[in-house]
């Protein structure tokens, strides 16, 4: 593949803006991209666009931006949208097929959503209660609890380092410390989630300016920031058999093989911004993602180990918990974040790495779908890696 | 880019089935086109999913065909989403990020459609009646018969002429001869467009599964299909001071593009599909295309020029006007076509190629959206060559 370079990030701030117009969140966070890799919207050669509305195209929403031809292919892939507009971008940039391409994930939940949960058929899972993303969620909290001795408590320390680090995010949708008996105290869900352990409902929009080797000479100023993984799997029942409801198989499988095209492990990051839709999932994936053994996960929340100031930090964003979770903007918005940190750009949540001299290889972890009902799952996992020179 | 190749196509039938499940017509489609491959669903190492209506995503449809983790992204391009996710199919390859990827598009309108049209914005085009798109059509026939007297009579040529192709493809919905006064006399639909000079309502899926120079080595059997040119545009007011409806512009550029790319003119083609959705886009996108002046359409399909038999056969299937037009799965069908007839392989409806031995270069032009409301257009165009030793 040809060495692919992150030029430019933007996002609109995630929160709830249900007057406003998606376009108007989607232009924002382009042009802040756009802006922010020294080109011009007829710079683009190609655009992929990740929404989960029917009709909510890259086309209708982008045309602000200029009238300028640049082609734009829709993708829909639930959470995972931003990150699967993000791959195929990279993809033809990888190919050499564009010079510049653009990942943009937008959504506007406050107005409602339709879609995947409308034509979801009737599983016996749907058709038994299992039929929103909580009471699924729930039964991973309950799973981990039962095999792993993990406390309500240790859920709710997730929500309190997460809701912390969005404290220094200006782009935050919640900027609050929210203690541990707040959490606790807060109302019950999906037993044992309490609202502040779950992703709140959220309207956003985030972008990403990729590019050749010969436009990272051109744009970029002495940083590089090139992806050097970029993973995915669809379905959780390949090779597994962990009972439903499955969220771990997929994320190691597609970790693993990140881990392996990059050359490294997890054991070489310096920060991780990984899908925590509900608090458990994020222990989940820390033992899922190879930073800590199986089990172990509810061990590094309780050291601190996954602070801003930890051995490995995970979501200084605020992660999904604290800055939203626009669906198919937040894969885009983690690719965003890794760019900030990377660069040294992240203002008070900046993670130092592991040398203590700036981080310089970061994970992004973004899966979606809804795993019981068996259907349209997919994780995609990236590494971007910040480099003094170009590859 | 790493030379990327079809290794195998397949198709559902086109038609109405509206009794039918979708996963069947998908999983009948992908498995043709892995037997076409001698690939097993599990050598899939990505697929791109095109469908337009929401919640019908890959994850659902393909999994009947083994629960093997194969990564799915879904795209929604309108009319141009089958060549959509053909396309990032082929950049994931041509990336050298997968050897094998599959492109899949599936549409059931028998059951009746939602999305595009129900979230599209009022311009004050579709207040004033352009709502649908036999009216944007009815006017695109306006228009050259104006500005260069093109005749009802020509239009109903062109319905002539693929109906009679779709005699002799198992595949089209259609296959009945249509004389012209037949077409002419159909029921008006939208003045000058008859019954008949419109695309019917269809079901179906195809595939394509396509693989880098590595795979087609092991793969394919002394006749290797080959993408030599991919090219897109959205938008069809850039460079231009057409006035609306416009669907000529993106055609000439994006068509133009894929000619410079592959070091190639439209004298050098061998036969064409092209998105005859109504009868005068395929006058219309003879001149866009090239295959002869601005003005000169209509006496291609006079002349029977683009006649399986002539000089430059286009829509040698049947076209949408008689194989079908399943909206996102039109895109992949026209390269299951290319590939057949670039093989050998198309029986009754085999063109014979500028050299009479068998046609060497095929073009698929695959547009989407409606222009008139501004929003949603997008066209690919793509251009196959057979080559009897790897690149």
């Amino acid at each position: 593949m040809e060495p692919v370079y992150i030029l430019g990030v933007g996002m609109h701030p995630f929160g709830r803006y249900p007057d406003k117009l998606i376009s108007d969140m989607v232009e924002d966070a382009v042009t802040d991209a756009l802006k922010d890799a020294g080109l011009a919207w007829q710079d683009i050669e190609l655009a992929y666009a990740a929404n989960g509305q029917p009709g909510q195209h890259g086309q209708r929403f982008l045309r602000g931006l200029g009238l300028s031809g640049v082609p734009i292919i829709n993708v829909e892939n639930a959470c995972a949208g931003g990150s699967s507009a993000f791959f195929s971008a990279c993809m033809a940039v990888g190919a050499g097929a564009a010079d510049v391409a653009l990942a943009v994930g937008y959504e506007q939940m406050a107005r409602g959503m339709i879609g995947a949960n409308m034509a979801r058929p009737m599983t016996h899972e749907s058709v038994n209660g299992l039929f929103a993303m909580p009471g699924m969620f729930g039964m991973v909290a309950r799973n981990l609890m039962h095999e792993h001795g993990v406390t309500a408590r240790d859920l709710a320390l997730v929500s309190v380092k997460n809701h912390h680090n969005g404290v220094f995010n200006p782009r935050a949708q919640y900027r609050m410390e929210t203690p541990v008996e707040d959490v606790l105290a807060s109302r019950m869900i999906a037993d044992p989630l309490t609202l502040l352990m779950c992703a709140p409902t959220t309207d956003g929009a985030a972008a990403v300016v990729v590019g050749s080797r010969r436009a990272a000479a051109r744009y970029a100023n002495g940083v590089y920031i090139r992806l050097v993984a970029a993973a995915q799997r669809s379905e959780p029942y390949a090779g597994t058999e962990v009972s439903r409801p499955d969220i771990r198989t997929m994320t190691m499988q597609a970790s693993r093989a990140a881990y392996e095209q990059g050359g490294l492990g997890p054991e070489d990051l310096d920060l991780v911004e990984l899908h925590d839709c509900f608090a458990p999932a994020e222990i989940s994936h820390y033992e899922n993602l190879g930073l800590c053994a199986v089990g172990d996960g509810a061990k590094l929340v309780r050291e601190g180990a996954t602070n801003i100031e930890g051995r490995i930090p995970v979501n200084p964003s605020g992660g999904l918990l604290s800055k939203g979770h626009p669906i198919s903007a937040t894969g885009a918005a983690q690719i965003c974040e890794l760019t900030w940190q990377l660069r040294g750009e992240a203002g008070q949540r900046q993670v130092a790495g592991r040398s203590g001299q700036g981080p310089t290889i970061g994970l992004a972890h973004n899966p979606g779908g809804i795993t019981a009902s068996l259907s349209f799952a997919h994780v995609n996992v990236h590494i971007l890696k910040r480099e003094d020179a170009l590859a």
